[in-house]
């Protein structure tokens, strides 16, 4: 009997975790990965602290080569080979080999799908001359660094004021280029609602960054092929460096062409399993889309920690085990220089649209006992359901200590919780870590009084 | 018509909490608050930061004055006033003036107790000799303070590795006192399991303490009426001052006498809304019991946040509105130094009194991620039920930036979450705050193996 065979298309975190969780789960299951990249399984959220010089080297950022995972673990890693085609019917892959050039069909008895996301590049004027698009490569980023690292790159210009843009300001403050930062909203983390993010914005200013708020990105202004600065709606900005941070969108024109039914931002479509729309082909990771918590709506988010689980569920799966990912609440974390921020469940925009009424409080308080040296600041803002002061969603943004307490409402959201529920929480206090009242539960009491 | 009056005896965390809850709901209520010490509301937690010299000024810890309270909250607090019997039939209190000495009986219609707890000192050989027995009101901490201050302190003896224990012997660190530490049992912080007690136990040795384990004190050796050393069923060590931390009883002699019930660690009984067995009778903070939330059983536990929620839930309730107290987790968190420590839920000797069958795991993780700066080693010990995989406790051990993360076991643990919901949770990453996989999730991943 010829052994059962895996095909992973994507070398990153959701792939190589469901490969190493199968392989783990059932020893004789045939594993290969192709990768179009020289690279696997390497740390992508940490490039701008690579960029920045806050990690030395890039071989840091690389959790295993792909020798490691042959010789170990047993799993065949192809990199630098480029799935160009899915035949379902015919349960085979269509792989380009991208230092040969030679194409060859390759046979699957089980497909996962985990092509990752890529950043959006605005097909703007001037765009050829744009040679980094985003930073969520392994490439990229060395490419960034050999370029600060070269020398000469006074002013940069960050266009976009979420994780991303954020993350590599702090990377260029680092290596002392002078920053201009672009941002089409009011206030840049536009996953926090407009208060809370202009508390950022702030921070930004006092950091030396200029701001630009409500404009948008229009063209790249070139000299002989070579970029020389940006255009906006408002005004022209010089530019030695450019970093584009508009978010990403998931790489799917491979399943796409296969049938496979996508949700509406062009994720795939998965059940609780992982399992797509076509027996036998899965997904996971940032080509895949997961389910809202909170919203109990179709979600799409693009984050290292959901990557992880889905291949973690997928590889359990395919590895002839059971499991679901129930979904997720749209927690992230980032900081920029001193400056924690977190996030978690549903912004006031978002409950807008789904027609939920809420009600909100904002509070200041500190992170550790008042009279203990360093407390620093922590502003919390709480959203609850009116009447039923069902726990909504969270935003923090505070000194060194803050950001980690997202997990505590997003546990309480994964429970359910209310305000009165979050109240009673029996969590850790002592004076190097916390008032009496947690800053989170604070911030549940302010809300009880306003329900 | 007459005001209505509510009486507290004790004007501490649970006190002051319960009369200014009281007092916002129901303006009108007429309070008196009668406390023997000559400070209220002040943070017994931070007494020991205050006296290894982080706090600069023992008013810091000081939240609010009398005075405060009079003028701007209108609750008469009444200092230096002991209560010294409660008349239940016929609703008053009998007060000493402890200035004048005067004596005289307090009508009430409503009567808060919130006494307290009292160090344990144990009656021993040569006891007269030791005039500060254990640190929980703010005069024995000025007291010890200003003995470190005089100069002459070379050695301390430290008996008992609890939290005080623990946070006492970092306070003699700082000082600069050479320190032994007498323990009962194997291994210091009886609150974990004895091995991750072990880790504390090592880091003590690292820092220069020397240790006695299993070691009992059995007389404090004096001259001239002077203490000079102390006395253990092994040796005799000298000492020019000691520092008891045996743990805390609750002050519940007053309610005893009035015939209130109490539990079986002599704490008084409460329901859910804290009202005693005697009807208009109250109880809050460090002399009334809790119920653990896990073990489903009335619970002892004396410390601030507890307190404060206490004071929350019946000061509600005595300005007229209805709140419970669910109950606690027994979440704990300190500190020794460098080294943060915490623990919630049950441990394994729990466990084994209460029948529950269990799995653990013991984890070796990192703050952050592995190639970021600074990023500190972490162990976290996840105890599950046999079987069903539900969290049962949780403790954690480590570098700066571990100890908060029991907040996450302990809101898990209020939703009465299994392992695998516990894998399922989205919590904050990214390399600053996490390894990808957080280390409590990383726990319940290596427990859910085993089940």
């Amino acid at each position: 009997m010829k052994k059962e065979r895996l095909v992973v298309i994507g070398g990153d975190a959701a792939g190589m975790s469901a490969a190493s969780q199968a392989k783990r789960r059932r020893p004789e299951l045939d594993i290969v990965v192709f990768e179009r990249g020289p690279h696997v399984s390497y740390s992508a959220c940490g490039i701008p602290y690579y960029i920045g010089g806050l990690v030395d080297s890039e071989q840091k950022l690389i959790v295993r080569t792909p020798e490691k995972f042959r010789e170990r673990d047993g799993i065949d890693v192809r990199t630098m080979h480029e799935v160009e085609e899915i035949d379902a019917a015919g349960r085979k892959v269509r792989v380009r080999d991208l230092n040969s050039g030679k194409n060859a069909w390759e046979p699957y008895g089980q497909l996962l799908i985990a092509t990752g996301a890529a950043p959006v590049c605005p097909d703007l004027p001037g765009a050829d001359a744009v040679d980094i698009c985003g930073v969520n490569t392994l490439e990229s980023g060395l490419a960034i660094r050999r370029r600060l690292d070269k020398g000469g790159i006074e002013r940069g210009v960050v266009v976009g004021g979420g994780y991303i843009g954020l993350e590599m300001a702090e990377a260029l403050i680092r290596k002392g280029v002078e920053i201009s930062l672009i941002n089409r909203s009011a206030q840049v983390m536009a996953t926090l609602d407009e208060d809370m993010g202009a508390l950022v914005s702030q921070v930004l200013r006092d950091l030396g960054v200029t701001l630009y708020l409500e404009e948008e990105l229009t063209a790249f202004e070139t000299k002989a092929g070579k970029l020389t600065g940006i255009v906006t709606d408002k005004r022209t900005l010089p530019a030695d460096l450019v970093i584009l941070g508009l978010g990403v969108r998931p790489n799917t024109e491979l399943a796409a062409a296969a049938g496979i039914p996508l949700g509406d931002k062009g994720a795939i479509r998965v059940n609780e399993r992982m399992e797509t729309g076509i027996a036998g082909i899965w997904a996971a990771g940032d080509c895949a889309e997961s389910f809202h918590l909170v919203s109990r709506k179709p979600f799409y988010i693009a984050l290292g920690t959901v990557a992880n689980r889905h291949g973690r569920v997928a590889g359990i799966n395919l590895g002839g085990g059971y499991a679901t990912f129930p979904g997720v609440m749209g927690t992230a974390v980032t900081k920029i220089c001193q400056l924690e921020i977190a996030r978690t469940g549903l912004q006031e925009k978002e409950l807008a649209k789904l027609g939920i009424e809420w009600v909100s409080a904002v509070i200041k308080s500190r992170t550790k006992a008042g009279y203990y040296p360093d407390a620093g600041d922590i502003t919390v803002k709480l959203l609850a359901e009116r009447g039923s002061g069902r726990l909504l969603g969270g935003q923090i943004v505070g000194a060194e200590g803050s950001a980690k307490r997202i997990d505590t409402l997003a546990t309480a959201l994964h429970a359910g919780f209310n305000v009165e529920e979050m109240i009673n929480l029996d969590l850790g206090y002592a004076p190097p870590f916390s008032p009496v009242w947690d800053p989170v539960v604070i911030a549940a009491r302010e809300v009880a009084k306003k329900l």
